[in-house]
């Protein structure tokens, strides 16, 4: 008997409370009893995003939220920097240009994060620029790009809205666009929100509320104006997702009960554990800026990814794969959510196993240590 | 005690295999496990439709799928005329108004259906018209509309697509758009699907799928093209709604178990009851062409309608009421997805009761002894 853990990205463990609301008798949205779990969810997202904007949820995945922050932003022709430096940086330069906006799309080595020079001078030559669109963690690459430098840049300009994809980031680090000085900011559910896919979230600032009258791109099911209306009132413009709305009321529970300077730490360590161990195992990392979610790792010459991926399921540990040119190179190992620092341990050690019959040369139990070491001088 | 009983036409009760599929720990979507559901649950699908086309899942609510199929199939300044004869024929119309489409907007009285001289002359001085757009059942005047008639009248144009919203139809009716002739046929999941809001379904035809090439509306989560390609191999575009598949596969295994001709002689029959109890009792219907989905009915003179629901809350019973002009004048019972005869009449009894609570003259088991009868008699 194996037992399968589920360190992918995305989706993520439930927690308990949240599979226990999931499986419940479904109630009506038209009602006072769900108009008030509706409302105490949405504060509870303010209270994550330190905010008393709008925060609007959608029934959709994270990238219906992203097509969202463009239709209902940004105008035909608008100009664009996209920071585009892997799978979802590749995701906001395919929407952009679908619905018609100028990109200028800034490629970066996957693995690497944006040149603030390089940046600089797009922005220099663009002062048109009505848009910075970016991740804050890139999924794919297990990358962090830093924002603050972003922020900045984008409030020099006369009229650029910076929009951040959060999918991966928040639950993990503490966003608060305010302070951060994002414009537009999405989340989904099935990451370090701990719940199946299928709801979105979206921030938006005061900046970026004058352009939706401005927007003359055409928007239903993703209009952020009728959202916005009915949603301040605990109601949605269509049918919500009743049951992963009631879910996330309880996992912002469990989230806003750890405490956020908590949350932060917690993800912090887990990485530093996931990290610190595969370098003490020998293995390279991905990203020269790594991400509190998920951490990339090379597998040792000779020694195929996804044939790797599968040795590790065998012992009970699904992790993901690289995409595109990574295919084969790298796996991903997530660390969002509902993860604590023993199921680090887990998948450390099931990685020094794996590595061990694939004939690799390690230290049984090296990388497991200094994982332990990190998390004793920690907490 | 009093227990509450969902009877709005959506969302409606979910059996209890749909509540344990819904309350399970979360699996990976890139899978050959989850491969393996998408792929048993679109056959599934398939046969609900009894097609070998495609059928594509959408995370969305139905409007998601109402949006897929317009910004999918049609261009701007397409010709369309809406039957728009409720709320949800002016969705219709407003869909096809926001992506620029030119719409012939055939209003009728809330409570009718179509007029076919009027469809004729339409379409006899509109002869460019490129869509008809439809509810098979409009939710919110309980109304049936013929497709027949529409699909003979669209396929005699040169280029014309029946469009069909079937949200409070499939699974009530046996809604095949092959043998109909329907080119775009959407559903919803919190209707005779029996599953909480959040998934979608859309199904094209050949002549639809010509379209897709041709038509210049920017589109990319609702992208029928991206998700086609996809779907057939059981994978989905973007982050599919993971465990309403999982509990769709389920709840198609309930429905495909009854079998279609039952499942659709028993919405006939629940509808029956509670359309003749109504009668009897001296209520009169909404509807001239009533669906089998859900029933709407005037309460009496001087009994306000959503003062009465307050009432058949406080019995156990909760129904909808009117929107806009209707509000406060009629209730809509719902009797698709899981519902069986003796349900029908715990809501029949309930309306009695109230009515005479209300001072209404009411035979207390005349409505009720009718629906026996007619259940009698038809089983």
């Amino acid at each position: 008997m194996i037992k399968e853990r589920l360190f992918t990205p995305g989706p993520v463990p439930l927690p308990p409370q949240v599979i226990k609301a999931l499986g419940q008798q479904i109630i009506h949205h038209r009602t006072p009893e769900f108009t008030n779990i509706f409302l105490q969810t949405r504060e509870k997202l303010q209270k994550l995003f330190n905010t008393d904007r709008d925060v609007l949820m959608f029934a959709s995945s994270g990238t219906g939220a992203m097509e969202a922050s463009i239709v209902n932003f940004f105008s035909e022709n608008d100009k664009v920097l996209v920071i585009n430096a892997g799978k979802f940086g590749e995701r906001w330069r395919d929407l952009a240009k679908t619905f018609r906006l100028q990109v200028i799309d800034y490629q970066i080595e996957w693995g690497r994060t944006y040149d603030k020079d390089k940046v600089s001078e797009i922005v220099k030559n663009n002062p048109d620029l009505k848009g910075i669109l970016v991740q804050h963690s890139e999924t794919s690459t297990t990358t962090l790009h830093d924002l603050q430098f972003l922020s900045q840049i984008s409030s020099s300009l006369e009229d650029c809205l910076l929009v951040v994809d959060g999918i991966t980031s928040v639950g993990v680090y503490k966003v608060f666009p305010q302070e951060i000085g994002i414009d537009i900011l999405v989340t989904g559910s099935q990451k370090a929100l701990m719940l199946p896919p299928g709801l979105s979230i979206l921030y938006y600032s005061e900046k970026a509320e004058k352009r939706l009258e401005k927007s003359n791109l055409p928007k239903y099911y993703f209009s952020v104006k009728a959202e916005s209306k009915k949603q301040a009132k605990g109601q949605t413009a269509y049918t919500p997702a009743i049951n992963l709305i009631i879910a996330l009321n309880e996992s912002l529970n469990l989230i806003l009960e750890e405490g956020l300077d908590n949350l932060e730490k917690r993800h912090s360590i887990l990485a530093q554990m996931t990290r610190e161990a595969m370098k003490e195992i020998g293995l390279k990392l991905l990203s020269e800026s790594p991400s509190n979610s998920a951490t990339g790792v090379f597998t040792p010459e000779g020694i195929d990814a996804d044939k790797f991926r599968k040795d590790l399921l065998k012992i009970g540990i699904r992790v993901a794969g690289g995409q595109d040119h990574l295919k084969g190179k790298i796996i991903r190992i997530a660390h969002m959510g509902y993860f604590d620092y023993l199921d680090m341990i887990e998948v450390i050690s099931a990685i020094e196993i794996a590595l061990y019959k694939n004939g690799y040369k390690v230290d049984l139990g090296k990388g497991v240590k200094k994982a332990q070491e990190i998390y004793i001088n920690s907490v």
